[in-house]
Protein backbone atom coordinates (compact mmCIF):
# COMPACT_ATOMS: atom_id res chain seq x y z
CA UNK A 1 0.00 0.00 0.00
CA UNK A 2 1.21 3.44 -1.02
CA UNK A 3 2.00 5.78 1.71
CA UNK A 4 0.22 9.27 1.63
CA UNK A 5 2.74 11.77 -0.21
CA UNK A 6 3.13 15.13 1.61
CA UNK A 7 1.43 17.00 -1.09
CA UNK A 8 -1.94 15.12 -0.90
CA UNK A 9 -2.50 15.60 2.86
CA UNK A 10 -1.60 19.27 2.84
CA UNK A 11 -3.33 19.82 -0.53
CA UNK A 12 -6.85 17.60 0.24
CA UNK A 13 -6.06 16.07 -3.20
CA UNK A 14 -5.03 11.98 -3.81
CA UNK A 15 -2.08 11.72 -6.18
CA UNK A 16 -4.72 10.12 -8.18
CA UNK A 17 -7.01 12.94 -8.56
CA UNK A 18 -3.97 15.16 -8.95
CA UNK A 19 -2.61 13.11 -12.04
CA UNK A 20 -5.75 12.79 -13.94
CA UNK A 21 -5.96 16.28 -13.45
CA UNK A 22 -2.68 16.46 -14.85
CA UNK A 23 -3.97 13.71 -17.78
CA UNK A 24 -6.96 15.92 -19.10
CA UNK A 25 -4.52 18.85 -19.38
CA UNK A 26 -2.28 17.13 -21.42
CA UNK A 27 -5.27 15.41 -23.74
CA UNK A 28 -5.73 19.38 -24.59
CA UNK A 29 -4.97 19.54 -28.25
CA UNK A 30 -2.77 23.11 -28.37
CA UNK A 31 -0.57 24.54 -25.98
CA UNK A 32 0.59 28.72 -25.72
CA UNK A 33 4.63 29.15 -25.92
CA UNK A 34 5.67 32.08 -24.78
CA UNK A 35 9.26 32.80 -26.12
CA UNK A 36 11.84 35.74 -25.42
CA UNK A 37 12.19 38.24 -27.55
CA UNK A 38 15.89 37.88 -28.93
CA UNK A 39 17.45 40.60 -29.99
CA UNK A 40 20.28 41.32 -32.77
CA UNK A 41 23.23 41.63 -29.90
CA UNK A 42 22.32 38.98 -27.73
CA UNK A 43 20.32 40.28 -25.52
CA UNK A 44 16.40 39.25 -24.82
CA UNK A 45 13.87 42.06 -25.24
CA UNK A 46 11.16 42.70 -22.49
CA UNK A 47 8.17 42.14 -24.28
CA UNK A 48 7.85 38.06 -25.17
CA UNK A 49 6.32 36.65 -28.28
CA UNK A 50 3.68 34.56 -28.35
CA UNK A 51 1.84 31.65 -30.07
CA UNK A 52 -0.59 29.06 -29.93
CA UNK A 53 0.33 25.33 -31.59
CA UNK A 54 -1.20 22.38 -32.38
CA UNK A 55 1.04 19.38 -30.47
CA UNK A 56 1.15 15.47 -29.57
CA UNK A 57 2.65 14.63 -26.44
CA UNK A 58 5.45 11.65 -26.10
CA UNK A 59 7.16 10.04 -23.17
CA UNK A 60 10.08 12.13 -24.55
CA UNK A 61 8.23 15.62 -25.00
CA UNK A 62 5.57 17.31 -26.38
CA UNK A 63 5.69 18.25 -30.24
CA UNK A 64 4.94 20.94 -32.31
CA UNK A 65 4.98 21.67 -35.81
CA UNK A 66 4.96 25.17 -37.07
CA UNK A 67 6.22 27.89 -39.51
CA UNK A 68 9.30 30.57 -38.83
CA UNK A 69 7.06 32.92 -40.55
CA UNK A 70 6.01 34.22 -37.15
CA UNK A 71 8.36 35.94 -34.95
CA UNK A 72 7.92 33.61 -31.98
CA UNK A 73 9.44 30.36 -33.82
CA UNK A 74 12.40 32.10 -34.88
CA UNK A 75 12.89 33.67 -31.83
CA UNK A 76 12.64 29.70 -30.17
CA UNK A 77 15.04 28.46 -32.56
CA UNK A 78 17.37 31.73 -31.47
CA UNK A 79 17.22 30.91 -27.88
CA UNK A 80 16.10 27.21 -27.61
CA UNK A 81 13.89 27.20 -24.63
CA UNK A 82 10.60 29.07 -24.12
CA UNK A 83 7.60 28.77 -21.51
CA UNK A 84 4.89 26.75 -22.11
CA UNK A 85 1.20 26.78 -21.34
CA UNK A 86 -1.41 23.78 -21.65
CA UNK A 87 -4.95 25.64 -20.26
CA UNK A 88 -8.63 24.14 -20.04
CA UNK A 89 -11.04 25.62 -22.04
CA UNK A 90 -13.21 28.62 -20.27
CA UNK A 91 -16.73 26.61 -20.90
CA UNK A 92 -14.78 23.93 -18.61
CA UNK A 93 -13.67 26.12 -15.76
CA UNK A 94 -15.99 25.42 -12.92
CA UNK A 95 -14.44 29.12 -11.21
CA UNK A 96 -12.95 31.16 -13.90
CA UNK A 97 -10.48 32.65 -10.95
CA UNK A 98 -8.83 29.13 -11.56
CA UNK A 99 -8.85 28.07 -15.09
CA UNK A 100 -7.12 24.46 -14.39
CA UNK A 101 -3.62 24.81 -16.09
CA UNK A 102 -0.20 23.83 -16.48
CA UNK A 103 2.70 25.90 -17.11
CA UNK A 104 6.10 24.72 -17.25
CA UNK A 105 10.03 25.56 -18.92
CA UNK A 106 11.02 23.10 -22.35
CA UNK A 107 14.22 22.99 -23.97
CA UNK A 108 13.68 23.13 -27.67
CA UNK A 109 15.06 20.80 -29.89
CA UNK A 110 14.68 20.57 -33.85
CA UNK A 111 13.95 17.69 -35.08
CA UNK A 112 15.00 17.87 -38.90
CA UNK A 113 12.71 16.80 -41.55
CA UNK A 114 15.32 14.19 -42.37
CA UNK A 115 15.60 12.87 -39.37
CA UNK A 116 14.15 9.10 -39.36
CA UNK A 117 11.11 9.86 -36.79
CA UNK A 118 9.71 12.76 -38.95
CA UNK A 119 7.49 10.65 -40.71
CA UNK A 120 6.18 9.23 -37.99
CA UNK A 121 5.78 12.38 -36.29
CA UNK A 122 4.06 14.07 -39.58
CA UNK A 123 1.71 10.47 -39.21
CA UNK A 124 0.27 11.36 -35.61
CA UNK A 125 0.07 14.95 -36.37
CA UNK A 126 -2.67 14.10 -38.75
CA UNK A 127 -4.13 11.20 -36.80
CA UNK A 128 -4.57 13.76 -33.51
CA UNK A 129 -5.31 17.37 -35.52
CA UNK A 130 -6.81 15.93 -39.16
CA UNK A 131 -5.95 16.09 -42.93
CA UNK A 132 -4.32 20.17 -42.76
CA UNK A 133 -0.90 18.64 -41.67
CA UNK A 134 -1.13 16.70 -45.22
CA UNK A 135 -1.25 20.50 -46.28
CA UNK A 136 1.83 21.92 -44.45
CA UNK A 137 4.28 18.77 -44.49
CA UNK A 138 6.04 19.83 -47.39
CA UNK A 139 5.99 23.71 -46.37
CA UNK A 140 10.16 24.21 -45.77
CA UNK A 141 9.36 27.27 -43.97
CA UNK A 142 7.56 24.92 -40.94
CA UNK A 143 10.14 23.66 -38.20
CA UNK A 144 9.39 20.05 -36.62
CA UNK A 145 10.18 20.72 -32.27
CA UNK A 146 10.42 18.18 -29.61
CA UNK A 147 9.65 20.35 -26.58
CA UNK A 148 11.15 18.94 -22.92
CA UNK A 149 9.71 19.59 -20.08
CA UNK A 150 11.95 21.02 -17.14
CA UNK A 151 9.45 22.27 -14.22
CA UNK A 152 6.41 23.38 -14.18
CA UNK A 153 3.21 24.23 -11.86
CA UNK A 154 0.07 22.93 -12.34
CA UNK A 155 -2.88 24.36 -10.98
CA UNK A 156 -6.18 22.89 -9.71
CA UNK A 157 -7.61 25.16 -7.83
CA UNK A 158 -7.67 28.02 -4.97
CA UNK A 159 -4.43 26.53 -2.79
CA UNK A 160 -4.37 23.78 -5.12
CA UNK A 161 -1.09 24.40 -6.52
CA UNK A 162 2.00 21.75 -7.45
CA UNK A 163 5.64 22.02 -8.27
CA UNK A 164 6.11 19.86 -11.08
CA UNK A 165 9.52 18.33 -12.50
CA UNK A 166 11.15 17.07 -15.40
CA UNK A 167 9.68 15.43 -19.08
CA UNK A 168 6.41 13.14 -17.06
CA UNK A 169 5.54 16.28 -14.84
CA UNK A 170 6.67 14.24 -11.71
CA UNK A 171 4.39 15.99 -9.01
CA UNK A 172 7.14 16.99 -6.64
CA UNK A 173 5.32 19.28 -3.78
CA UNK A 174 2.42 21.42 -3.37
CA UNK A 175 2.56 25.00 -3.44
CA UNK A 176 1.54 27.73 -0.77
CA UNK A 177 1.33 29.98 -3.31
CA UNK A 178 0.41 29.96 -6.84
CA UNK B 1 -21.38 54.36 -48.18
CA UNK B 2 -18.02 53.15 -46.45
CA UNK B 3 -15.57 52.60 -49.52
CA UNK B 4 -14.04 48.42 -49.15
CA UNK B 5 -10.60 49.08 -46.93
CA UNK B 6 -7.56 47.12 -48.43
CA UNK B 7 -7.37 44.55 -45.94
CA UNK B 8 -11.10 43.53 -47.07
CA UNK B 9 -10.47 42.81 -50.76
CA UNK B 10 -7.30 41.05 -49.83
CA UNK B 11 -8.36 38.80 -47.01
CA UNK B 12 -11.90 38.20 -48.33
CA UNK B 13 -13.42 39.22 -45.06
CA UNK B 14 -15.84 42.22 -44.53
CA UNK B 15 -14.59 45.05 -41.99
CA UNK B 16 -17.98 44.05 -40.33
CA UNK B 17 -16.83 40.36 -40.06
CA UNK B 18 -13.68 40.88 -39.14
CA UNK B 19 -15.09 43.51 -36.06
CA UNK B 20 -17.21 40.69 -35.01
CA UNK B 21 -14.73 37.91 -34.68
CA UNK B 22 -12.75 40.54 -32.80
CA UNK B 23 -15.40 41.79 -30.15
CA UNK B 24 -16.14 37.77 -29.55
CA UNK B 25 -12.44 37.77 -28.23
CA UNK B 26 -12.83 40.47 -26.24
CA UNK B 27 -15.96 38.88 -24.54
CA UNK B 28 -13.48 36.10 -23.45
CA UNK B 29 -13.34 36.22 -19.46
CA UNK B 30 -9.62 35.17 -19.52
CA UNK B 31 -6.36 36.19 -21.22
CA UNK B 32 -2.75 35.04 -20.88
CA UNK B 33 0.07 37.24 -20.19
CA UNK B 34 3.46 36.49 -21.14
CA UNK B 35 6.26 38.84 -18.94
CA UNK B 36 9.38 38.68 -19.48
CA UNK B 37 11.67 37.23 -16.96
CA UNK B 38 13.50 40.07 -14.77
CA UNK B 39 16.85 39.90 -13.11
CA UNK B 40 18.50 41.65 -10.59
CA UNK B 41 20.64 43.45 -12.55
CA UNK B 42 18.28 44.81 -15.17
CA UNK B 43 18.46 42.26 -17.54
CA UNK B 44 15.43 39.96 -18.84
CA UNK B 45 16.02 35.65 -18.68
CA UNK B 46 15.30 33.98 -21.84
CA UNK B 47 12.36 32.09 -20.77
CA UNK B 48 9.38 34.43 -20.00
CA UNK B 49 6.54 33.81 -16.86
CA UNK B 50 2.96 33.42 -17.72
CA UNK B 51 -0.13 34.07 -16.14
CA UNK B 52 -3.63 33.18 -16.93
CA UNK B 53 -6.41 36.15 -15.63
CA UNK B 54 -10.15 37.45 -15.79
CA UNK B 55 -10.07 40.62 -17.17
CA UNK B 56 -12.53 43.27 -17.65
CA UNK B 57 -12.30 45.20 -21.47
CA UNK B 58 -12.94 48.91 -21.04
CA UNK B 59 -12.57 51.66 -23.28
CA UNK B 60 -9.27 52.65 -21.89
CA UNK B 61 -7.49 49.55 -21.77
CA UNK B 62 -8.22 45.73 -20.27
CA UNK B 63 -8.05 45.07 -16.18
CA UNK B 64 -6.88 42.47 -14.27
CA UNK B 65 -6.83 41.99 -10.73
CA UNK B 66 -4.24 39.65 -9.89
CA UNK B 67 -1.74 38.50 -7.00
CA UNK B 68 2.13 39.29 -7.02
CA UNK B 69 2.64 36.35 -5.13
CA UNK B 70 2.99 34.77 -8.33
CA UNK B 71 6.62 35.77 -11.01
CA UNK B 72 4.56 36.96 -13.73
CA UNK B 73 2.75 39.76 -11.65
CA UNK B 74 6.91 40.82 -9.82
CA UNK B 75 8.13 41.06 -13.31
CA UNK B 76 4.93 42.95 -14.52
CA UNK B 77 5.79 45.10 -11.58
CA UNK B 78 8.97 45.53 -11.91
CA UNK B 79 8.48 45.68 -16.55
CA UNK B 80 5.50 47.55 -16.76
CA UNK B 81 4.82 45.98 -19.83
CA UNK B 82 4.14 42.61 -21.37
CA UNK B 83 2.47 40.31 -24.07
CA UNK B 84 -1.30 39.20 -24.03
CA UNK B 85 -3.17 36.58 -25.86
CA UNK B 86 -6.89 36.07 -25.99
CA UNK B 87 -7.98 33.01 -27.57
CA UNK B 88 -10.75 31.03 -28.37
CA UNK B 89 -11.84 27.62 -26.75
CA UNK B 90 -10.69 24.49 -28.44
CA UNK B 91 -14.37 23.33 -28.49
CA UNK B 92 -14.83 26.67 -30.71
CA UNK B 93 -12.18 26.37 -32.77
CA UNK B 94 -13.61 24.90 -36.38
CA UNK B 95 -9.99 23.98 -37.39
CA UNK B 96 -7.59 23.53 -34.26
CA UNK B 97 -4.30 25.08 -36.80
CA UNK B 98 -6.01 28.39 -36.17
CA UNK B 99 -7.55 29.07 -33.38
CA UNK B 100 -9.08 32.16 -33.77
CA UNK B 101 -7.06 34.35 -31.53
CA UNK B 102 -6.17 38.15 -30.16
CA UNK B 103 -2.20 39.29 -29.44
CA UNK B 104 -0.82 42.43 -28.24
CA UNK B 105 1.64 44.31 -26.70
CA UNK B 106 0.89 45.92 -23.60
CA UNK B 107 2.19 48.95 -21.34
CA UNK B 108 1.11 47.91 -17.41
CA UNK B 109 -0.65 50.80 -15.16
CA UNK B 110 -0.65 49.97 -11.68
CA UNK B 111 -4.28 51.23 -10.42
CA UNK B 112 -3.87 52.04 -6.60
CA UNK B 113 -6.73 50.44 -4.05
CA UNK B 114 -7.16 54.12 -2.91
CA UNK B 115 -7.70 55.21 -6.74
CA UNK B 116 -11.07 56.59 -6.79
CA UNK B 117 -12.01 54.30 -9.68
CA UNK B 118 -10.61 51.00 -7.90
CA UNK B 119 -14.24 50.62 -6.55
CA UNK B 120 -16.20 50.42 -9.76
CA UNK B 121 -13.37 48.20 -11.12
CA UNK B 122 -14.13 45.85 -8.22
CA UNK B 123 -17.60 46.36 -9.33
CA UNK B 124 -17.58 45.19 -12.73
CA UNK B 125 -15.14 42.46 -11.79
CA UNK B 126 -18.05 40.85 -9.68
CA UNK B 127 -20.66 41.50 -12.10
CA UNK B 128 -18.54 39.78 -14.88
CA UNK B 129 -16.79 37.00 -12.98
CA UNK B 130 -18.77 36.21 -9.55
CA UNK B 131 -18.67 36.58 -5.85
CA UNK B 132 -14.93 35.55 -5.89
CA UNK B 133 -13.76 39.25 -6.36
CA UNK B 134 -15.76 39.84 -2.73
CA UNK B 135 -13.14 37.17 -0.86
CA UNK B 136 -9.75 38.60 -2.75
CA UNK B 137 -10.35 42.35 -3.19
CA UNK B 138 -9.28 42.96 0.58
CA UNK B 139 -6.00 40.95 -0.14
CA UNK B 140 -2.81 43.31 0.23
CA UNK B 141 -1.36 40.65 -2.48
CA UNK B 142 -3.66 41.33 -4.65
CA UNK B 143 -2.89 44.60 -7.72
CA UNK B 144 -5.02 45.92 -9.89
CA UNK B 145 -3.40 46.77 -13.00
CA UNK B 146 -5.02 48.53 -16.28
CA UNK B 147 -2.74 47.27 -19.34
CA UNK B 148 -2.89 49.33 -22.29
CA UNK B 149 -2.86 48.11 -25.56
CA UNK B 150 0.25 48.70 -27.90
CA UNK B 151 -0.12 46.94 -31.24
CA UNK B 152 -1.09 43.03 -32.31
CA UNK B 153 -1.78 40.49 -34.61
CA UNK B 154 -5.94 39.35 -35.00
CA UNK B 155 -5.66 35.68 -36.38
CA UNK B 156 -9.16 34.39 -37.50
CA UNK B 157 -7.78 31.73 -40.25
CA UNK B 158 -5.33 30.43 -42.67
CA UNK B 159 -3.90 34.05 -44.48
CA UNK B 160 -6.98 35.37 -42.69
CA UNK B 161 -4.41 37.64 -40.07
CA UNK B 162 -4.50 41.42 -39.70
CA UNK B 163 -2.04 43.72 -37.80
CA UNK B 164 -4.40 45.88 -35.06
CA UNK B 165 -3.25 48.96 -33.27
CA UNK B 166 -4.00 51.22 -30.20
CA UNK B 167 -6.73 50.28 -26.99
CA UNK B 168 -9.55 49.73 -29.74
CA UNK B 169 -7.93 47.41 -31.73
CA UNK B 170 -8.17 49.44 -35.08
CA UNK B 171 -7.63 46.91 -37.98
CA UNK B 172 -4.74 48.21 -39.84
CA UNK B 173 -3.84 45.58 -42.50
CA UNK B 174 -3.92 42.42 -43.90
CA UNK B 175 -0.78 40.09 -43.20
CA UNK B 176 0.66 37.66 -45.89
CA UNK B 177 1.74 36.00 -42.67
CA UNK B 178 1.14 35.50 -39.42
Amino acid sequence: MKETAKFESSSGLSRQKIETALKALLALRTLVLAVGNAQNDGEVGTVPEIGVSPFIWRNDGLYIYTSRLSQHVRDLIELGEAGCLLCADEADSQNIWVRCRLKFTVKAVEVSRYDPIFDDLCSEFTTAHGPTMGLIRNFTDFHMFRLVPVDGVLVLGFAKAFRVSGPAFDIVAHLSEA
